[in-house]
């Protein structure tokens, strides 16, 4: 597939000008774009710019109010709960992260929800978001329903992540950031685009068996019935652990949905008999101090520690390298952050398209 | 396979007395063998009474130190760190738990690590103390060393479980309990002993690819050398999300081994170069009160509407029933409460060996 690069820099002020345009603060457009420049340059492209189509979208339909702030609905030392008030989800999260960070600097936890919200971009964000005051982050997020319920035949829950994030002395921080399905629906999108055949044990269609055509996967979950779709985590029935990531997207969404006061499983279509409707997504935040267990200096050394020894553990043949979480990312936002970010034509597409209707400069570093 | 049935009140006496005979205060024991005799009623056979050779085995080897009482290493308001001394798991799992519940009554939250234990048990056990006092219980535990991360050959983390339950108003609690493998090791024995195949993606022999054959990954398990072992979640390499359950897995071994200062990783052995030695086992308990996010009847609420929606999900062709996370071991203990719970021949024998050691009656409702 050709490829055309963009200076992350240049990418960053684009985004968020065309979030400006859209009535969004600067501040607020800062977020997102942050967001979904970051998660560009991690190599998590299905969580970038890509997604500012939705977006503008969003706020174009009205599932996303573009001036909305977010509001402190209860309060305490360690805990808080906002609503967002139906805006863009990226500065709800920021907000909420920034909280539980304050929280956890006081007193050594912070736990923030928040409600009423949007899409928010990659979870690993606010997670990160914590290790620069040398602390753990946790975040998720429930999301529109894409996943089917071991045994069941219909999408119910979200593809719902969870992200946890740890300060480490002399490595890289341990960053993980995952799905609780078995792929994302980016994934299922990437072979369908390409006429490939998807492996059996990722998706369901409407019997809610496996199939191995993604087509029929991504027609029957867009065309909002929602019957089949992704396999949670550990894949079909309950022979390979499938009702394990079941269960932890149901906790994602106890978390985010159920005790947040937003909204949880089929409520959180952003259509609702052909009409838009606010989504009403709820996040989950979580900051914790190690140093209130043991010295932060130990704890960071002990990172390390066990880093070292995942990297340096025998590999099975065949296999060149044992990885640890995030250590993939950050090893592309080297490479991003010095050659650029690749964009696919899609979004180059959606690009352009932005920089006419709103009339910004869009500048390429090259094209191939 | 003949199953003798033996009451729950009786087997709980017994497991008790037996764990005083072995120098375990009277409220210790208490703790062991209603953990023990709990997994055993949900029909979680793998942690329950099964488990006391190893514990008894465990004191006479000296790895487990039977009068050890937990100590209170550091405390705030919503933060304790303790200190097991290396006694049993049980009564420092319920130590945390409790401290945890009672931090959450106070303030909200409540986080408890533990450090220099030993295996706790089924962790779900711990999680459903928080209910009771109508709070979101968490709870887990490292684990000796069985699970290969995602492309290597050697065994370096446990099976690491994660459990969660939360409240409910009619319907019963939902309590997820998981570990963070394909399977248990428990699994693999069973099969080994019934002599069948196991799936491929289970589990991987000294090469670090799938195999299936239980006996031979049981043998290289076992003789010490951690060679091969069983897949985290999502199986082997990263097609189906095995790179998950590894992140899962060492996310939970973050937060008992690293955070709390015990051990972690390859060093949780109970054996070092064929010596005893204390595997310095950690736990991670959170309890948090709803209330202080949403009040606590809606909340309650939400979690059956939640419970009821997923099981009045539409059903999979060929599918009878879809389950939420409790259900089945709910059910289970219903009848096992009424009938007596079954056990198999090896526990049987075990049992009686204890009973003629120590003198003490074993009674059973029937043999069949």
């Amino acid at each position: 597939m050709a490829h055309t690069l963009i200076h992350h820099e240049d990418l960053l002020v684009f985004t968020q000008q065309v979030m400006m345009k859209m009535g969004v603060s600067k501040a607020n457009a800062f977020c997102v774009a942050d967001n979904l420049v970051a998660s560009n340059l991690r190599g998590i492209d299905s969580h970038g710019v890509g997604r500012l189509k939705r977006y503008v979208e969003g706020i174009k339909t009205g599932y996303i109010v573009p001036d909305a702030e977010p509001v402190i609905e209860k309060e305490t030392l360690v805990i808080a709960s906002i609503n967002a008030m139906n805006g863009l989800g990226q500065p709800a999260g920021v907000f909420g992260i920034k909280k539980a960070i304050e929280k956890a600097s006081n007193t050594g936890v912070g736990i923030v929800t928040v409600f009423d919200s949007n899409h928010y971009g990659f979870a690993g964000y606010y997670a990160m978001m914590a290790l620069e005051h040398d602390l753990i982050g946790i975040s998720m997020t429930n999301s529109e329903p894409l996943v089917v319920p071991t045994f069941s035949r219909n999408a119910m829950i979200g593809t719902n992540p969870i992200a946890f994030a740890a300060p480490t002395k002399s490595e890289r921080s341990w960053v993980m950031d995952l799905a609780t399905s078995v792929v994302p629906s980016g994934k299922l999108e990437v072979y369908d685009r390409t006429r490939k055949k998807i492996p059996l044990g990722w998706a369901t269609d409407e019997t809610g068996h496996s199939t191995d055509d993604p087509a029929q996967v991504l027609k029957n979950l867009y065309r909002g019935l929602g019957e089949g779709g992704i396999f949670p985590l550990g894949g079909e029935g309950e022979l390979h652990g499938g009702h394990k990531g079941y269960g932890l997207a149901t906790m994602v969404d106890v978390l985010c949905g159920v005790l947040s006061g937003g909204n949880y499983l089929r409520d959180l279509k952003f259509f609702k008999e052909g009409k838009p409707s606010h989504p009403r997504i709820g996040h989950f935040f979580m900051a914790l101090d190690p140093s209130y267990f043991i010295d932060i200096d130990s704890f960071k050394t002990r990172m390390d520690d066990m880093i070292v020894r995942l990297k340096n553990a025998e590999r099975a043949e065949g296999q060149g390298r044992i990885f640890v979480h995030g250590e993939k990312e950050f090893e592309e936002q080297d490479q991003r952050e010095e050659k650029g970010i690749p964009l696919d034509d899609k979004t180059i597409e959606s690009l352009i398209g932005f920089s006419e209707e709103f009339s910004i400069d869009l500048k390429f570093i090259e094209s191939n």
